[in-house]
């Protein structure tokens, strides 16, 4: 049987999403580990979004498949006990035999939070990037709405030997001050190694005066990761939604 | 010159508010050393609350005096650069000679945050207590406004030699319940050792009809500990904001 999990993590003590050789410190793995602990079976989670270390998710979504089918409430109920208290999961349902968490999904959100000034918010201190510096936010808006719509992001994209295509659609990036709190949401259609980050990076660039929003076109144009900004630390990011 | 500061701080990994003789690992320690570190004197440090073990605060309050005066700008930056990242200076201020943050403090306003159900909000699973069993809402609303006003709440208090007066009044007791969160919220004039703790106890036992609303009269009145529910949790509880 195929299931459907979905799934929320604080990152911050994660090696990310993948599962990785010998030092498995994974989400991926505790997950993994956790359903042979109570199916017996050794399955394989297919993650939608391959989270980097530090990144959180709001809800991550998994599929998997068990041969000796058990419950999806067995499952949730199960998981809840043995997983450690910073994994959740949200949600276990049946999915159709073909559905696959990644090869399906249609769009994903993702939030990168920023805590603006001196003094942080030390509630939300593992879930945010502190930016102690005076942000031009109608700037970073005119440089968002420039990312938008179908571009190739081969700039906003760490890996350098990616050999698929790097075009992208970003239905929209949202920018939302709430004091001292900056949130940019992204929406988009999917997104290459590193892309969020990068984009918030070179929007954060582009917020302090070091590059200009209407620097944005020949940066896409360029297909070059040196001319985007820096990567954004990690632990300001959280996927917070899957689309199928 | 004397010296008022508000302050934030996740208690988590803290022995509460109160400095310790040999083993400190208190917010008020914390604060005493990284004081020292800015302006060389040793200064006492007046909480508005002492908080438990565990007990965050949105907006504890603290006065000091410095013989050798500096800025509040200055204390508020350099505080912030030297404390722990889980302890935040959100405010420092000039205060008037006589000003003293307990003994000056007119009212309190404290949070009981509770997750209700199986699965924990990942994010917030160090600022909440967990309940997973259906709660009579009504119940607890019911029982919260027959706490409301001015009572003796001996029968609150874990501090069984307390020689000075017991009564207090409770403004109010709010109920908020949010999804999956419920949140109470108490204002009083001032707060009894663990009465917080105490009073969200019985509440939940309330919720869980292990006791009743109508039995609060009666609790009150017999001003004894045995009576009222048990202590909840530390985690749950911030101290949300001090009136003077």
């Amino acid at each position: 049987m195929n299931y459907k999990l979905t799934i929320s993590y604080d990152g911050s003590r994660y090696d990310g999403w993948q599962k990785q050789g010998n030092t498995d410190n994974t989400i991926q793995g505790k997950l993994e580990a956790a359903l042979k602990g109570i199916s017996g079976e050794t399955a394989e989670l297919h993650g939608a979004g391959r989270t980097d270390a530090g990144v959180h998710a709001l809800a991550q979504v998994a599929s998997f498949r068990l041969s000796s089918p058990l419950s999806p409430e067995f499952i949730k109920e199960q998981l809840n006990r043995y997983l450690p208290e910073d994994i959740a999961v949200l949600s276990a349902e049946e999915a159709s035999e073909r559905f696959h968490a990644r090869l399906n999904a249609k769009g994903k959100v993702y939030r990168y939070s920023i805590r603006l000034g001196a003094v942080p918010d030390v509630f939300k201190r593992k879930y945010q990037y502190r930016v102690d510096a005076a942000l031009d936010i109608d700037a970073i808006k005119k440089a968002a709405s420039l990312l938008e719509g179908c571009h190739d992001f081969r700039a906003f994209c760490s890996n350098k030997r990616y050999k698929k295509s790097t075009v992208r659609t970003l239905h929209s990036i949202d920018i939302d001050l709430d004091k001292s709190e900056l949130n940019i949401t992204y929406h988009g259609d999917g997104f290459l190694y590193n892309m969020v980050r990068i984009l918030t990076g070179t929007l954060l660039e582009i917020g302090l005066g070091e590059k200009k929003a209407e620097d944005i076109p020949a940066i896409l144009e360029s297909l070059d990761r040196q001319r985007a900004g820096k990567t954004a630390p990690a632990q300001g990011l959280c996927l917070v939604r899957v689309e199928y």
